[in-house]
């Protein structure tokens, strides 16, 4: 053995299992009297947001709660749920985001699935709450969380949150996890490709990935951030604890609203939010006189789906700067980042914006991503060409699917978490997707990537929103189908406009075969469901 | 057992060893045509350093160099220096930074009691390692580094560190650690009271500290890192790890000259570095108009011993922003600092220079601090007066002394890791060090803290640098007293002025009753070596 394990064990005064609620106590001690929360009228200071977090988890104590257990939520973007990510894991139990715009039957699946002892939930989900509840053998204990920005709404049950925090001790000596793997969270999965899966988070990932995000966006203390993501989303994608880590303020936001927005950065001087493309893309779509409330640096990251470079090039000309990352729930949120090389200001904002709509290169808190075959996980080559599977490795992958061993297994197969998105991986190790394993067209035998037509779909001057997916082809196998919305004012343009705008920009095999012009489907979480689509188009 | 325990162990897929080298592969992959190295007239990117090191790291592998295996470096601020804090650990190895002032006597301890297999060594020093390799039963491999900014100077040995590079693949796939709790590098203690000790440290807390450094001092993306700190004083606080994290560059200075400070922050447009008090000091004495070099804006990170109100004060007047740490050798560099508030930016300069000379608060990746009693280990009240001994836990604290398990379990007895400084805890949270627990006066019964005094004789307009320590006192037990370097034109300051001045600003039994004029015997990361003086002091 060799000298430098003899005597030099692990113990308690030098290994404490990493965990995010560190960062609360901190702040709360240091910048007590800092800004916190701003939601409405609301206003509170990091002590105030702290002392409400112990009397949480104090008072879910109190109730029999403790770790393992599960404490589901069903909350907007406000500040319990906030609280929920520090209260519910400071008794050792796991936080079970729900995605608010689901239907009683997956919430149903979802409690019963995860074993949820407590569900805190909005008012105004009251109806999908009680006919979830109602399908349940064994329901949670309730908890009717009572917003004063939705107004009048239903109560939940007779459990009010703030008679709940009543119940507990404004100074409750919580306890670090035993271990840094302990699970802290449980997050099913957008279900973009059909079935939502349970997706496990640890105290160890939580704490790396919200350190990834502040390093790798150089946020610096004291951001202003502002809630356009939803949190139920791979816990915010760890921002409820970056934010926190940085002592920065949350301004919430319960329902996406570019207007709202707009008058929510300006009052605040918000310098930080998160999003889906299609709401960067809103923003894009606002009148210039409300885009002209954005008069100090504002820096927007993006993920969730591939934003296209024209969205990219539109949201930095209105002033907000715009840093790609890309993630999944498996990985806690965003893991790669299109690292910016300083020399690419030079190029011209097109170029730019093209470079920016790529994935990029692993976090310093991921430690590996290749670009590889599916099957045998052999690289391709660095040739900007050849598409491949995204594989990733390191400390923020999950512990796994919650009661899904195989799904697990699979998902882990080779030792390598498999993404199922292809990409192609560029000659300076940027990655770049080109779709999703499950969505990419193959025509004739040829790859064509949807996120590319899409990319020209959404140059054409009256195209709003577009989607590409596989339509079942005798003669070819498949052929691309187009699905668009249009911009107010462009309602005339016509199936043959888009074809030929698309002839001059794609090689032909790529060129959509049919344009639908309609409302595209979408997730939650802002995502557009092609499964959806697919199903129409066979039906065409 | 817990629905998040079954089936969601760890794997190769979601849990690797947490180390600092996974961060030169990142910047060498994502910006590898960035500058990484500055030094005379070498210039080296990411893509070079990396390669560098991984030679480095192949040939010792090829000269039998493993796992657990010491290798010792005696380097000044060089970018071998850099390439051993990569390539050593890459092997498995351990690295051993030797104090490049000791006497051969203590070289010869450090190698003998380290069980180093190779000493690289710059011809600067010789002499010394000769006659420490002559008293060694089995010496190391030596490696000769001719840096061209030494200039002439005879080998270390006939094998050199460029041949020595020239054996390795520059393709080497070095190895991941197997666990996060491996030796990563091997430190002595400065030995500021008496005899050094044998720090050990893990990847996992270098990596941590790397990330906390980045974090609390809002460093951003590729900062321009001037190496004013001895790179082997606790691994250089851990930079060489953080900068090579964030892809900045690092301009080398083999030996701190504030004229040549000052010449290298202009021409490379430096944006950050560190150093003792002692450094920025000598830098505040030069000339106007070599401070004028000094028109970007500069950050200085400070600690190593307790920075006078006074110098801080006058390092801000210069244009450099200080960020005001402390920490030990036993805890990976810095792990506390004086976060700022932005309301005390409205204070006028001495009052924020007198803030700023607080130890602080913990940084987000040290889990606890406290002040407390060093026998019962129960904390201080916070009211800025009781004086108790700083204790801290967390994930940067050591592995343990090498071959030293008493003096280990001394240092974390009952939980916590004693730092042997004594500090007040002020009402809001911050550490305030007051001595050293070998240091403080102890007067009629009262204590004195050495630094309150130096404070005050800093204010002095012909003082440059001051000590206090104890002198025996038939009457009073111990009484305060003063060794002063008076700075140049001031040399007629009498012994009786300064008397005369503190009396306008201590209490009676505060005041030195001696002040001698002599130089301060330092150790060589510029501390004043008190146990010296306290035996001059002894002999007036
Ligand atoms: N920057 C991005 N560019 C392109 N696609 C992205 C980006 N960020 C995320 N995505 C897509 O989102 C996916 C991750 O989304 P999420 O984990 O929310 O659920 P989902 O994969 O949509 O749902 P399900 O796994 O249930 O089908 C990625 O696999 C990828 O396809
Ligand atoms: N910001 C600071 N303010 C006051 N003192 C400081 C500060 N930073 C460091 N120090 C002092 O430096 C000490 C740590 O120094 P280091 O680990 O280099 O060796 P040392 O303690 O001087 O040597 P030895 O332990 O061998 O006596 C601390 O214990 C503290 O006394
Ligand atoms: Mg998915
Ligand atoms: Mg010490």
């Amino acid at each position: 053995m060799s000298i430098f394990e003899q005597g030099l064990s692990r113990s308690e005064v030098n290994h404490i299992p990493l965990s995010p609620l560190s960062f609360i106590e901190r702040s709360a001690a240091v910048h007590p009297n800092r800004p916190a929360v701003i939601h409405g009228s609301i206003r509170r200071t990091w002590a105030e947001t702290y002392t409400r977090c112990r009397r949480l988890a104090s008072a879910l104590a109190g109730r029999g709660i403790g770790k393992g257990d599960t404490v589901a939520v069903m909350l907007p973007n406000i500040p319990q749920m906030l609280e929920a990510h520090f209260g519910v894991p400071m008794i050792g139990a796991v936080l079970n985001t729900l995605n608010v715009r689901l239907d009683a039957e997956a919430i149903a699946f979802m409690l019963q699935h995860g074993e949820a002892k407590v569900l805190i939930a909005d008012r105004e989900y009251q109806e999908v709450i009680h006919a979830a509840i109602g399908m349940l053998d064994h329901p949670p204990l309730l908890i009717d969380v009572d917003d004063p920005e939705y107004g009048e709404g239903l109560p939940i049950s007779d459990l009010e949150y703030e008679a709940l925090l009543a119940e507990g001790d404004p100074a409750f000596a919580w306890q670090w996890p035993d271990d840094e793997w302990q699970a802290i969270s449980l997050n099913y999965t957008s279900g973009t490709t059909g079935n939502p899966k349970g997706v496990v988070y640890h105290h160890r990932g939580a704490y790396l990935n919200a350190l990834g995000n502040q390093m790798v966006w150089a946020m610096g203390n004291h951001p202003v951030y502002l809630w356009t993501l939803p949190m139920f989303h791979c816990n915010g994608w760890c921002y409820p604890w970056t934010v926190t880590a940085l002592a920065g303020a949350h301004v919430f936001l319960r329902r996406v609203d570019p207007q709202k927005i707009l008058t929510l950065i300006h009052e605040h001087r918000v310098t930080h939010l998160c999003g889906a493309p299609i709401v960067l893309n809103a923003l894009v779509n606002m009148p210039d006189s409300a885009k002209a409330a954005i008069d100090h640096p504002v820096h927007a990251m993006v993920a969730g789906a591939a934003p296209p470079a024209k969205v990219i090039g539109a949201v930095e000309e209105m002033g907000i700067k715009v840093t790609h990352v890309y993630g999944l729930t498996e990985v806690y949120g965003p893991v790669t980042v299109c690292a910016w090389h300083e020399e690419w200001d030079e190029l011209p904002l097109d170029e730019r914006a093209r470079i920016k709509a790529r994935q990029g290169v692993r976090y310093p808190t991921l430690e590996g991503v290749m670009v590889a075959d599916p099957q045998t996980l052999e690289p391709v080559p660095r040739d900007g060409d050849t598409i491949g599977e995204i594989f990733m490795r390191g400390n923020t992958v999950m512990k796994g699917y919650l009661k899904n061993p195989s799904a697990t297994a699979e998902a882990f197969e080779g030792g390598w978490f498999h993404t199922g998105d292809l990409a192609v991986w560029h000659p300076d190790g940027y990655v770049e997707i080109k779709d999703r394993l499950k969505d990419i067209v193959i025509s004739g035998g040829e790859n064509i990537s949807t996120i590319e037509v899409e990319g020209v779909l959404y140059r054409h001057h009256g195209v709003l929103e577009a989607a590409v997916v596989a339509r079942p082809d005798e003669k070819w196998g498949e052929t691309p189908c187009a699905f668009v919305t249009l911009k107010a004012g462009h309602e005339r343009t016509s199936e043959a406009e888009i074809i030929a705008f698309c002839r001059e920009h794609l090689a032909g095999f790529k060129i959509p075969r049919r344009v639908v012009f309609s409302e595209l489907p979408k997730t939650s979480t802002g995502k557009i469901q092609k499964y959806v689509l697919r199903d129409r188009a066979r039906a065409l």
